[in-house]
């Protein structure tokens, strides 16, 4: 059996997956977008790890598991998956960046209050503040926080917001309840990690936006699609918003004239918030075991349902 | 009464401390330590407010109470204080900060782990860094953190680190206690909360910071004193400890050829850790109601045991 492999592997870790997947034959293009070879060898696969363009899909007949190397799946809501879904399963990773994306959101979060992005920024300037920086820090107890989408992730949010005694108030697939505009005009802090799909796309407007309490701050680890990325910009700039953590962005990655880059209090963390030291290894765990319950005919883990997911 | 105020007040909290005060006389100097007319006015005073220099204290027999403005008081260390304790009280600020300053502690954490602050200094460059990064980074669930110091502030770190399933080990009053170097030997981070005193001062000397587990974080929020920063400096500049994070220093402002300034995983918080909005309101407040229990006749909240302290 062929299987494709198009996420970026070292030396080892390659040598590793092959010698986990014994006989079966690995196709390796990490550098599928530009690789003029990699669409033939793609149509020759039956499975492929990783996540190559979504234009590909339907031509390659003999395609049958598609273990992607993310949570996200936006990217392939183009295609008609009631007829592709006949013969082609996909598994996402969902659950597997729950803890470090939560971590990232609360250090995010945490950052903006207790000034650490700013600091970090003079300290490369040997420059001391001090007591004159101390009045523009805040405090996390008892805020009010908006958390957008009921996944792991955010679940793993409100856990580690336990000790804080806020108030969290969550909203889940349906996006435009009744009671979202009234939690938001009370909410200290928005947490938004919803997926991209027809129905998150471009949510938060410039009217939502600017319906998020006076001073409150906005923070993105879902995809950049949901929101207007120059309102939000707006919202800051003015004062309305106090700050945002922005992990993901329409373009990744960001244009180096995008305005997210200006200003000192929206924190930028270039969709890292997944990221950890054995992150690949651990991928390649979860794609084997995948394998393993592929090959001896049951499900793989994590199969996405495109047709209620979309 | 005179009432001798030398912290820094704007004019409208001077304004409000004033009426609050109503008759009795607020001589109020801010800049303590270099107007030449302090002193002669701080020997007419009965009670104070802020932390004038030690040396003064012996010469008003007068002073009856003093409200520190910090929780720390070790730059009073030097003082006869079996003597003086007979007639001057002091109360500090114990647990006022415990919430920011705690709330710091993880901030900094979090963002060594997940690399916030070298994200805001990208950030300024408009340099994406982005899949590259991921890697250096970490979770905090289930570290091994030694807590160094029992007071409030540790307390408070404990409570925000129950949903990261840590393993946590206090120590307290017996600094040197039997088990230490062997909780450092396994400890991923080290947060230290502790004061000056002549039984805190260089305790973290080469050879304790020495024994910590190779790639832990050493978190000092206590006092400078506490650590020997050459020592420190060496440990993160060989990669013995993966990174700091810093509020307090032996000197302050640190000079601007200070070893700490150099380094992306020293994060330095510049003794902010305490700040917030309201803080001054809330010294205030604080020192407001002290004020009415000692006009009462009643002993002010949070008195400094010295004799028992040092």
């Amino acid at each position: 059996m062929n299987i494709f492999v198009c996420l970026s592997l070292t030396d080892s870790q390659l040598e590793s997956l092959q010698m986990a997947v014994e006989h079966h034959k690995l196709r390796f293009y990490p550098d599928v977008e530009t690789n003029p070879e990699a669409k033939l060898a793609f149509n020759e696969c039956e499975v492929v790890f990783g996540n190559p363009p979504a234009s590909w899909l339907c031509e390659n007949i003999g395609l049958r598991w598609m273990q992607l190397e993310s949570v996200g799946f936006g990217e392939y809501a183009g295609i008609d998956w009631h007829v592709l879904e006949e013969r082609l399963q996909v598994s996402n990773l969902a659950g597997f960046f729950s803890e470090p994306v939560a971590e990232s959101i609360l250090a995010g979060i945490l950052s903006l209050y207790r000034g650490i992005g700013r600091l970090a920024v003079f300290q490369t300037q040997n420059t001391w503040v001090g007591d004159a920086f101390r009045p523009g820090l805040r405090t996390l107890k008892n805020a009010n926080v908006v958390l957008f989408g009921k996944g792991d992730v955010n679940r793993r949010v409100g856990e580690l917001l336990v000790p804080f005694d806020c108030t969290v108030t969550s909203f889940g697939r349906e996006w435009m309840a009744d009671g979202l505009r009234s939690a938001l005009a009370r909410s200290d802090i928005v947490v938004c990690t919803v997926p991209d799909s027809p129905s998150t796309r471009g949510v938060f407007d410039r009217d939502l936006i600017g319906s998020i309490k006076q001073g409150g701050i906005f923070v993105n680890f879902g995809r950049g699609s949901l929101v207007d990325e120059n309102a939000l910009v707006e919202a800051v700039e003015a004062g309305r918003l106090s700050g945002a953590v922005i992990d993901v962005t329409k373009e990744e990655p960001l244009p180096r004239d995008h305005q997210f880059w200006k200003y000192a209090n929206i924190i930028l963390t270039q969709h890292t918030g997944g990221g950890t030291g054995d992150e690949i290894d651990n991928k390649i765990d979860f794609f084997l075991t995948n394998l393993n319950l592929y090959l001896s005919g049951k499900s793989p883990r994590s199969i996405v349902d495109f047709r209620k997911a979309l």
